[in-house]
């Protein structure tokens, strides 16, 4: 998502920018600085102040485009929306969730990162809560596809609710890593993909299963 | 868990204080201080200075015995697991794990509760961190007997890992009311207790399955 208003805060259709000018560099730097500052020092180190610093960009233009914290964290997350990822197709439900698994894994379980960063600053900042929200949404948006797939090669009901299996999928890995804070297992991402695939196989997540 | 030293953050075994005498009465006043000030104002309005005050205790008893706001959040959750709770037995793992999921629901979704506050402050403080963790896995230990007792129906084989099961029927909720912050959907219990009693049927969670 490349917004005029980057920390606008709604989803309302926005105007793209020239991309490659001085305001897209400058985002960049930004946006690079925060997540270098979040990394090193946590939510409590994140200033408008420190981010201009590190970004080697003017307070002034950091307070007028991002306006606080809240607008900073919000548009690094809309940055990190605004690729072109894609979930893998490996030919069958289980494979391609966990395909998805082993990359959120990696994401959640290899130290401290911006992830997981930017998840606990969730629970300090309206804002920030509001574009992970934005950005986990439009990633499930994308791998509806499995799901579609899985349908057209017969492996699930054509009924079956994309969003229900994705987040069967995938939620073990949050709550493993992020909630319990167990150590990480490498059998995981396999064993909540493979439970999630069987459960959409007998009609878990079909929309009229009642 | 009635420790001698609630705030000590290790699982060592501990002393029994005599219940019902000052201290129990102490520790009473103040866990609750802890709960209604982390509901009001979160995280920062905790200090101990604030629970000494609201639960009217002398600030320098509740300094010796829970030292910092880490200890007191620490000791809250100590307390919260000293019950006699167990899960509901209803005649089949469906049911079992509905009715779980209904208890979570209500405690993950009924606005800003006790539980949502201190999984917010746990991402402030390393202790409260380790507390709840503990307090998970104590309850995933009580939950076990719902997977044994569905084995010895023959509805899931004998091998099936309990606690991968109940990760799998619970982490849905944790994941959409608290990270992705969807609206409370009433289907949800439901839903995820129901997929992941069939991924278990299907041998998803049985140790050997690879």
């Amino acid at each position: 998502m490349d917004s005029s208003t980057p920390a606008s805060g709604n989803s309302a259709p926005t105007v793209r920018r020239r991309t490659g000018g001085r305001s897209a560099r400058v985002r960049a730097q930004v946006v690079e600085a925060v997540g270098a500052l979040l990394l090193e020092a946590g939510y409590d180190g994140l200033t408008v102040d420190a981010v201009a610093e590190r970004a080697d960009v003017h307070r002034t233009t950091v307070y007028r485009r991002w306006r606080d914290v809240g607008g900073l964290l919000a548009d690094v997350l809309d940055a990190a929306a605004d690729d072109t990822w894609q979930p893998a197709d490996t030919g069958t439900l289980e494979g391609d969730l966990t395909a998805l698994n082993q990359e959120l894994y990696e994401a959640l379980s290899s130290g401290p990162t911006l992830t997981t960063a930017l998840i606990a600053a969730s629970f300090r900042s309206a804002e920030a809560a509001a574009a992970l929200s934005r950005f986990w949404e439009d990633r499930y948006e994308r791998c509806a596809v499995v799901v579609a797939r899985a349908a057209a090669r017969g492996e699930v009901p054509a009924e079956t609710a994309p969003r229900a299996l994705l987040v069967a999928a995938t939620a073990p890995l949050y709550h493993e890593l992020l909630l319990l804070r167990t150590a990480p297992d490498p059998a995981l991402p396999d064993r909540a993909a493979r439970a999630a695939a069987a459960a959409a196989r007998t009609g878990a997540f079909a929309a009229a299963a009642g």
